[in-house]
């Protein structure tokens, strides 16, 4: 069994505005760290997957960075979707360009800007999952046990009699919940929080797009009959510009009889928002997490990030401050949602220079 | 009567930190609107004192900016205290100055750094103290009605019984009260607000200095014979050098049998802290002052300036935000007191970048 990686880092994260702009998203930002994220998700493979075996789908925006950020992977595999059209499109084109490389191939496929702790307890749900994969049975997803009623992500329900341990198959997949769904979630036991992270053999989740999108499946031939020639970029253009934008959720995994889960006894947060990094920040005494040479008087649970210029904070609480170049962010910790309504007025007003 | 003026600019004003530095105080800061502090300071003398009789009493550092902001002064009315050494030293240089080139004039001391709206009121007041003083009678200190128990002022007590309408004897001069002491001063309607403006003939102020201040007086009278001669720096330098920091209240106010106040019908403030800047600042609807581009979303009664750098401020009250080139302030409106303490930290710890 050979297995490959496709790292999805296509997305923007307006809620990590300013630090996020279009050429330098979240996944590509060290927000925790000496690396950043999409360099831990990579580095998180090593010992599962060869480098060589590891694929970015990109952007031609972020394309730069991402070949700056992981120079030892090959080139290659640097795969940069035309335009956007959500997961479906996405990882039909990685899987696709996999499968033309090896027939057999088993794939993981997880976003760049993923927070996991816990590599060895990764590894072997990843391992797991890839030889069950390996036997063809289905597509599989990671589910996360909840800790909390959390209503920032989906759900997936389980039948709790299982194929093996760890890998049972999926009864339903639920969109973030309410928080009275949430707690009934929790409570219930068989709801785990979907990760977004998939494995499966290349040629069975090709075969699943054949069957419950097939105008998907049609593109995906003329693009992999393209590999390896002159027409390719054109073929991928022309193929693309057509296809709607669906997410691989929606088109496939909430379709699919083959969907399985197996739980993910790791710690992982989607990293959502400011609030998400705030948590998941190593703090001082009064709670603070302090990024730059700042001075606090009466400041407690707050984030504070001004790496180039000195700030004062004085007499508050519960405080999101991201002090860019360009950009400054003052926030209270539990509207750090709203963050993304400032990305959509720049962009409503053409205000370019700051997303 | 030939009216000078003596404006005290030497203060740094760091509760205006970051705004306020050593070579851009507070006075030389537009606060509000077009002009600078001082600018507005001078300007409102107009029709009252000619421009070759106002004199601005400052230090090496803030010089050069005196020197661009009030280009129309005589140069020479630009006086330099080799080093700070409080208000009574200050009044006593400018006063020995003025009496050499006019023994009978009368002089108004004014602040650099006070609001004043109600032109015609203050002018008037100007002038009838001004006569007042001008027939020798004595020193003469603006009382301003208080509006509210302020604890950040000196209070006035006068005798009821005045001498002239509006021009009282004073009794005492009490230091800022707590707030209980002030609701009793403001009830008791016979204390007033020391606004630190005070008006008398020069030779008067110079013979109480003679009084009560006899080692002043004695450098004052060498200073004064070295005026003119290539010795009045050296002079100045070593007079001053020897000379304790008195204040013009504790030094000669509080012991003078000569002290009148008259009552100032005008609006004042002494802009003592951002919460002042953001009680006499216009408003939105929302009870924000915003200067630059700034987005705000569930933001109430805030002061938000950063006129360089986009900012977005989200689910907030009463904040102050400052946002200087080389520093950031972000302070509850009621802890806008503590500024200077940051002011203080840059000092104690020599990061003399941003003060």
């Amino acid at each position: 069994m050979k297995i490959y990686a496709v790292v999805m880092a296509g997305g923007v994260g307006s809620r990590f505005w300013p630090r996020s702009k279009e050429k330098t998203p979240k996944q590509l930002l060290k927000i925790f760290g000496e690396n950043t994220m999409i360099q831990d998700t990579v580095k998180r493979l090593k010992g599962i997957v060869d480098d060589e075996n590891i694929y970015i789908i990109t952007n031609k925006i972020q394309k730069a960075g991402i070949l700056t950020q992981l120079p030892y992977l090959p080139i290659e595999n640097i795969i940069e979707e035309p335009f956007g059209r959500n997961t479906a499109a996405c990882i039909g084109l990685a899987s696709v360009i996999i499968q033309h490389k090896d027939p057999d191939a088993v794939t993981l496929v997880l976003p760049a800007d993923h927070i996991i702790e816990g590599k060895k307890e990764f590894h072997d749900t990843l391992l797991e999952a890839a030889e069950f994969a390996d036997r063809g049975r289905g597509i599989i997803t990671i589910g996360i046990p909840p800790t909390r009623p959390e209503t920032g992500y989906g759900y997936i329900q389980i039948d709790e009699v299982g194929v093996l341990d760890h890998i049972f198959k999926v009864l339903t997949f639920a969109e973030k919940p309410n928080y009275a769904t949430a707690v009934r979630f929790v409570d219930a036991g068989d709801f785990f929080w979907n990760s977004g992270m998939f494995i499966w053999r290349t040629d069975v989740i090709i075969d699943e797009i054949n069957t419950y999108m097939p105008e998907l499946y049609e593109g995906l031939i003329k693009i992999k009959e393209a590999i390896g020639t002159s027409d390719f970029q054109s073929v991928l253009a022309n193929v693309y510009g057509k296809l709607k934008k669906i997410s691989i959720d929606y088109g496939i995994m909430e379709k699919s009889k083959k969907v399985y889960l197996i739980k993910g006894h790791f710690s992982w947060s989607d990293v959502g928002s400011w609030e998400t990094v705030y948590e998941l920040s190593s703090k001082d005494e009064d709670g603070n997490t302090k990024v730059g040479n700042i001075y606090t008087d009466m400041v407690v649970d707050s984030y504070i990030y001004s790496p180039d210029k000195f700030t004062a904070v004085i007499g508050l609480d519960n405080l999101i401050v991201i002090n860019e170049d360009d950009a400054l962010l003052i926030c209270k910790r539990d509207k750090s949602q709203d963050v993304k309504k400032v990305v959509d007025y720049l962009k409503y007003n053409k205000i370019t220079d700051h997303i």
